[in-house]
Order: structure tokens, then sequence, then C-alpha cells
């Protein structure tokens, strides 16, 4: 029996006085949220082209290597991965993650240095979560990936964002770097190869920034979930690659690299060489946080060590000729649109483009996305989403023939919607 | 070329002023600890049988529903299931579940009303997230679900326990709960069939909650991860078919009821048919907090409908079966042992035994567990992990034969440390 809904009980809903936590208010991803709530509908006449989320299997070209498909599939039938693990992950996941990078890294990772984590998401919440809390602040790249602000603020941590020059192939400039630093900064995020920028980050660079987070004394949180995903033999070298002694947080998942970003498994690697993160306590932190127990699926983390086979990673090679490919066909179409500059892309599956709004009629280019979205059924995410009024990003998923004719179609967009006629 | 590793900069590292985040450092989860850090080693002369962390997959006995177990592997092999779903879920997989508990409810539940979640941790995660932060408090029962403490203090958020009374079959203190609210109380949590104590609620009890609730004005969180999950023909009640005025948030998972805690997928159901939280601006902070996308995998989200079939919940009823023999066969066996007490388990899948310390020759809870897992090599939780010192919990997970097993080494075990000889 059902208790009555009499009128009364209706009344004393007017009592109520609820508030949501000023945290979770402040929680936004500007992405998702522009992804998820867009309300333009795309030109009937034309078939929709989504080149905005950084979603690799969107097209369906870019698989995950078949081997740990395969072994995923039968590890499920198997039944034996279907338990809790131990709440930083298997020890078989974290030790093939620690040997792949160990061969990149300035000294040898253990499987105890790393911690498995729901998507790289899991890992930039784990970090900071460990880090800072109400009044504590990171430093972010602008532009840069919004989830950093995302996370940082449902923690009631502040960003501060440092400048990239985009003259400078998208290099951190440092003088503002240091001129952010306060008394309250926990961390430099740094995010190499770049979303959204493309850029890729030379050792000498890299070194500068390493040499100036030991001069300041402030940890890196290194997001580098685009690691080794480099075009036309651009070297990517890790930021604890060039600094045995800055306590340095890598970040990382199989998202983007085996092109898994539904499966959710993301990691931390530890670098703390001398033990300064470990005496703060953080290392423990660390540990303490995985037993919330948002941590990756089990059957997922059993394919890890397939995942990171040789036989995997030369199929994965196969992605990167492909975004490779991708990029070297765009930046030469993109670049000739009047209206539209680019930096050519070095890496990750990103192609940031600057709008010129003295050359495009548009207001801004939130304007110019849901425009384009109306009229030519592509869709981008505006520069605003990434803190960059004016521009606009692309990704480079799409197959060749596709992503041409994006191209060719934000031609005749840029061409229909010039200020010059 | 790696840089040099100059004493200069060796030094240079006794400067560094690193702190951990104060909440981070007070995130702590009991059982996980105690599990994860036993140092004490079992006898190497006896089996060692594991009756500590809830988990039906432990003995192999409990298996997923089969036609669950096929789909997920061709939905691997599909390649379909790979890429990001929206933020809090796929549309298919909260029908699915909406469809499910809409029977029990008091009014139907529509897949806007569901959000996908990493387990229940997420789940616990993302409305204690919503609901409050630094200060502000939420009501947990005594002897309960550390979960709930390890979460709330991750937020800076504190717990006030209230008491279950063993004497009349851990039913909460109604009076109890009214002292304990005050002005930064966001929730009463309320966990049925409940973890430790194997309790299930009666639809008067719980009308006496939600009344309560009501008059007092504060939102329930009903963790009903063992929704369904009764023995011996007592009926399962969910909290919001108890009320259609006051806002509750259902919690669940797969974790328990389809024997998959690996798989990660949990839920929380919004029941807000007076648009209290939505007032409150609550719905749309979950729905801001999920594009953290602390998300479960998208292969397991694609076999949610598939679970809650009819064939699947068929086959779950063998996993009820064995668990309630499980809990007849356990019951009386452990009863009849002289310093033991139990309340014979109504659902989930523990029980909870009262230590006699006047019988038993111990200081405490944790002294038995450690000593018993040396002599008889049983694993079982100390009470206090439970917030309840002087008991320890079972699972009953393990074979019929197995778990006979563990009593009878629980029976020579007491008998031995009997203080009267
Ligand atoms: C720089 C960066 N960090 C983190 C993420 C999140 O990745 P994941 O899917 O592994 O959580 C993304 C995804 O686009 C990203 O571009
Ligand atoms: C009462 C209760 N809530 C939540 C959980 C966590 O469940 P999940 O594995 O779905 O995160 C458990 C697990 O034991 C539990 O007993």
């Amino acid at each position: 029996m059902l208790p009555s809904h009499s009128p009364k009980n209706n009344q004393s809903d007017f009592q109520w006085k609820l508030t949501c936590s000023p945290r979770a208010k402040s929680t936004f991803n500007p992405i998702r949220n522009f992804v998820q709530n867009m309300s333009v509908k795309p030109n009937p006449e034309k078939t929709p082209i989504r080149l905005s989320v950084g979603d690799p299997t969107e097209f369906g070209n870019l698989p995950i290597p078949q081997q740990a498909v395969q072994q995923l599939s039968e590890n499920i039938l198997s039944g034996k991965y279907n338990g809790y693990t131990l709440s930083f992950g298997s020890l078989e996941a974290r030790k093939a993650i620690a040997d792949y990078f160990s061969s990149s890294n300035y000294y040898p990772i253990q499987p105890q240095d790393v911690l498995l984590t729901c998507g790289t998401a899991g890992a930039i919440e784990l970090v900071l979560s460990a880090l800072g809390d109400e009044g504590k602040n990171v430093l972010v790249p602008k532009p840069g990936f919004p989830l950093f602000q995302t996370i940082a603020n449902s923690l009631g941590m502040k960003t501060k964002a440092y400048h990239l020059k985009q003259e400078d192939n998208w290099q951190v400039d440092l003088a503002d770097i240091v001129s952010q630093i306060d008394h309250q900064t926990v961390a430099i995020i740094v995010n190499n190869p770049s979303n959204p920028c493309g850029s890729v980050y030379t050792k000498e660079h890299l070194q500068d920034i390493v040499n100036l987070a030991e001069k300041c004394k402030i940890p890196i949180i290194a997001d580098e979930v685009y690691a080794n995903m480099c075009f036309d033999g651009v070297p990517f070298y890790s930021v604890a690659s060039q600094s045995p002694h800055v306590p340095i947080l890598s970040l990382g998942s199989i998202s983007k690299l085996f092109a898994a970003p539904g499966w959710r498994l993301g990691w931390v690697i530890v670098h703390d060489r001398h033990d300064i993160l470990r005496n703060a306590g953080i290392i423990q932190c660390l540990h303490q946080l995985t037993m919330r127990m948002l941590v990756p699926s089990s059957p997922i983390q059993s394919v890890i060590p397939i995942l990171f086979s040789e036989q995997c990673r030369k199929e994965q090679l196969r992605i990167m000729e492909e975004l490779q490919h991708n990029a070297n066909t765009a930046y030469p179409l993109l670049e000739s649109i009047p209206g539209l500059r680019c930096t050519k892309p070095q890496g990750a599956m990103y192609m940031f483009i600057h709008l010129d709004l003295n050359v495009l009629a548009f207001e801004n280019d939130v304007e110019f996305t849901e425009t384009l979205w109306k009229e030519e059924s592509v869709f981008v995410i505006p520069g605003s989403c990434f803190g960059w009024n004016g521009a606009v990003r692309i990704v480079l998923n799409a197959p060749s023939c596709v992503l041409t004719e994006a191209c060719s179609r934000l031609q005749s967009f840029c061409e229909r919607h010039s200020r010059h006629g």
C-alpha cells in the first residue's frame, strides 16, 4: 500500500530549503556542455561531420589493436576478471605501464609508481585531490583543455591560466608562469602534446620548464595523454625524462593512444626520485584516495599488458599514420582559406585554427561554430571553450575523404561569410 | 641528452616544502586499508578462506548472468561501444534501469531521472559532491558501510553517525537521527538492505523514516545496492516507494545484484516529484558533475539492457538462492558457538556477529580478527571498520561447504580462546 498523496503534504513542500554545493555549482565543462546542449540543428541536406569531440572511435577508421580486443572478449568469457582489484589497480596492468614508460624516462619506473584511474580525467581528479583543496590554485595552459578547470573547481581550487605563445609554436610563456605563481600554487600543469594546439615541445623547451619548476619549487603535473602521438618524425620527450629532481606526476590513458576512450582506463605515474612527494605525505594520500573506489573496470585492466605488447604497439602505428596523413591533408587546405590561420599540427589529434574576424563576418567563435553547423553540418568546437576567443578546434580523426569534404565546406562557408564580399 | 645529476641540484631538494590536501589526508577507508595492508600471515597448514571483502566473484560460485557475459564479449568484438557516451550515461542503459526500478516505485522513473556512475562508490561521490562541501555533514548509520565517511571526508564534509538498534533487528533509532540533525546537515543516508547488518527494513519502518525526513526537511540518500537481495520471502521496499514527497536519491549498481563489482557500473536515481531538488539547482549540479568524466566504461553500459532482461533476472535468482542457503547454513552454526551472538540475516550478503569479550579472551575485534587469520586462515572484517567495536562481519559468498568449514574453524577457535577454559 502506497501512502496517500494528500494536499496537506503538498503544501509542506514550500518549506524545503535546500542548496547545492557551491563547488558543484562551479563545476562546468564547456566542451561537454557545448556538445551535449547544442540546440542548433545541422543542415538537413548535408551529412553531418562531427569534428568536435576528441573521440578516435567516432568514424570507425581508427581501431583498437585487434589482439587486445580479442583478448578482452576472451577474458570476459573466462569469468576471471569480474572482481574488485587492488584500489590502485592490478599489478600486471601497472607493470605493463611502468615498463612501457621506463624506456623514455630518466629512471626506470616501478609498478608501485603507477596508480590506475578512470581515464586521464580520473588521473587529473586524483592528483588535484591529493595536492590541494579550497583556496589553492594550479597553473594551466591557455589555450588549454578545459577539464583541468572543471575538476579543479569541483574541488574548490582555482586555476590560473598561463599563456602559450602562438607565434612560437604554442610554447609556454615561462615569464608568465613565474608571474602567476603565488603562495597558494600547488602545481603547474603542462600538457604535451597539446590539446587543442597540436604542438609538441622540444627537449630544450621541456628543460626550461623543469628548470623553472625546480627554481620555484612547484611540482609538475604532466598531462601526457598524447604521449608518443607525434607526426613526421617529431620526437616525443616526457617531462619526467628531463629531470631527476623535480617531482612530476605524469598522467595518461588508453583513450587516445589505443583509441579506447570509452574503456575509461588511465593512470598516474609518480616520479619522485628524491622522496619530495613521499615526505610530504602526498603519495600516501594518492593511495588513500584510490580507496574511494572510483577505479577502472577490472576486465579492462586485464588487457593492459597485451595493449602495451609489441604487436599492439605496431598496430597502434596505423592510428598514428592515419592521424599524420590527416594533419598533412587538412593543413594546406585550411591554411589557404582566407580568414583562417593555422599552425601545422605536430602531434595529438587536433588543429587549432585562428579566425580572422576582420575577414570573416562573425561576432565571435561561437557564432562561427553555430552557423557552420547550421549551414554546412560541420561541427567544430569554439576556441572560447579552451579559454581562447576567436579560434576553433577541429579533430583530425575523420577518414581523409571526410576531412577533405569538411575542409571544402569550410572553404565555401568562409568565402560566403567574408566581409570583403 | 639527459641533464646531469649534480650535487648542487640534490641540495636544493631540501627547500621543497609541499603539503598535501587536508581533505585527502582525512580520506580513509578502513576496510580497504585493513585488507590491503594486513601484515599477519595465515596459518600455512590451512587453506585460506576469505570472508572479508563483499565481492561475490571471490569463490566463482556466483556467476554473472551468462547472456550478459556473452553479449558483452560480442559487443567488445563488434567495436561499436568503444567511444565516449553521454557523460551521464547512454540512453539505453538508463532506460533499462528506469524500467526495472519503476515497478517497485511510487511513480514511474524516466531515463532522465537516472545518471550512471563508476559503481555505487561513484554514486555516493556524485550525490555528496552535489549536496555539500566543506563544513556540511551527512547522517550515516552505525554500524554502517565506511565508504560514506571515506567519501564525505574526501569532500571536506563530516559524517554524524546515527544508531541502529541491534536489539530491534538493526532498525534505525529515529530519535537519534532527530537529535543529530543540525543546520549543516544536507542528507540522511539510509542503507537498506544493510551492510554489515544483513537486515531488511519493513515498509512501516521505511514510512517512519521518510516521515521523519519530511518533517525535518532533509533529503534522503538511499544506498540500495542490495535492492531485491532478500532471503526467505522477506519483501524489499525501496525508500522512494514510501513517499511521493521527500526528495530521494537512490543509489545502486550491478556489483552485488549481478555479481559484477569489477565492472564498476552504478547509478543515481533521482526521485524529485515536487521539483525540490530541481529548484535548488541540485539536479543541474549532478549533471554538471558527470562532466568530470569519471564515468563507467562504455562496453559495460552496453550490456545493462540485457542484464535487466527477464532471462538474466531469472538467472540472478540463482545468486540469491545460494546466498540464502548460505545464510541459513551459517546462522545456526555460528549462533550456537559460545561467545558469538548473531542476528539472522534477512538480505544483502553479510552476517554481523557480536563478540562477547567476557567469554572470548581477546582485547578487541581487531585482535580477534588477526588471531583468527593467523591460526585458522579465516579472514573476516572487524566491526570497528563499521564503527561498531566488538563484532566481526563475514560475507556469505563462499560455497556452502567452504562456509561450513569456516564456521567449524570459528567454533574450535572460539572454544580454544574461551576465558572459561
Ligand atoms: C589533454 C587531455 N587530458 C585529458 C583528457 C581526458 O582523457 P580521458 O578520456 O583519458 O579521460 C583529454 C581528452 O580529450 C585531453 O585532451
Ligand atoms: C552499502 C554499500 N554501498 C556501496 C558499496 C560500493 O559498491 P560498488 O562496488 O557498486 O561501488 C558497497 C560495497 O560493498 C556497499 O556494501
